[in-house]
């Protein structure tokens, strides 16, 4: 997507160990209009007009898949990260590795918004080693519901994630993918 | 606001210990339409066309807060919370007490999104003891911008956080006042 890569380049920053920063308009700051468009182009790889629900995770996708949620005209269910060991009934859960909190992280979605009936979009702002998205298609596993898709902004290409969903056939598309990030700039994947 | 105060009533849930949940339509599942109501309903308190952004804090406030920020044209900005206590420079910082977690929490923002020259609408989808509230404010101050208003959602007007914004002088208005919540029913305050 033209639009995103270009926002990248121009107002994304590379820190030292590949970290990009995109938090003026994805996920700090947030332009709603470019979310917008974000959710039309997602529209256009996944037939959102059968989706019952959008996904995806807290906290930073909540901003994107809401656009998405209210473009699409379906609900938007976030799952929390579960704040104690004491994990009340009725809840699916998944354990991730977070490689931001650098520990297990136990996301939790009551059994009451996703049901075997579901068809869902999973969306998220940003892929890098793919244990949030990991997490939430196990949870669309645990609810018998169907998976219709998997919709990312800003894919870190080189840290394994996405290449590993594609390689698995699941229906995922990245808008942006990152091959490169460093002191030179930042380089993309071309759009396949 | 009358629509908020009917799905409250339909769909809200009072468990022991005055917890009120409205996770169906608020802050797990949410309902973008309903959201786009109440980002209407909030313009008609404080004078969102001379604001420069809609803050919010993580998570859940961040759903209510993109859809009043796509309405109002500005960008949404949402505090983090702290992953560590090592917190790089460029920050602004508030500490608050959260009772969720049950421990204090810190409250970060990025210099850049925020500066003196800001006119800032505060948005949440809940209030109960106001702590993440009150650290928003004050993030506001450290950055000597502008408090236009603070918007809320649900409050839970037993629990004295709404109160003491109003005798503060704030301009604060809570589209629903739950005064009480118990095995009986749920009594909202009158409007005002």
């Amino acid at each position: 997507m033209q639009e995103l890569k270009d926002r990248i380049r121009k107002e994304g920053k590379v820190l030292p160990g590949n970290i990009i920063k995109v938090d003026g308009f994805l996920n700090h700051r947030v332009d709603t209009r470019l979310m917008g468009n974000i959710a039309d182009e997602f529209a256009k790889f996944f037939d959102v007009s059968q989706i019952t629900m959008v996904l995806t995770a807290e906290a930073s996708g909540i901003a994107l898949a809401t656009i998405c949620a209210e473009k699409y005209k379906v609900p938007m269910v976030f799952a929390k990260k579960a704040k104690s060991d004491n994990i009340e009934g009725g809840l699916y859960q998944s354990e991730i590795y977070s490689y931001t909190y650098k520990k297990k992280v136990t996301q939790i979605l009551s059994k009451e918004w996703m049901t075997a009936g579901d068809r869902v979009l999973i969306v998220d702002d940003f892929m890098a080693n793919g244990e949030a998205v990991r997490g939430l298609c196990d949870l669309v596993d645990q609810a018998g519901a169907e998976l219709v898709g998997i919709g990312i902004a800003v894919e870190k290409g080189f840290q394994g994630g996405g290449d590993r969903l594609r390689s698995q056939g699941f229906p995922y598309h990245a808008l942006a993918v990152i091959e490169q990030a460093d002191e030179n700039g930042i380089v993309f994947r071309e759009d396949q």
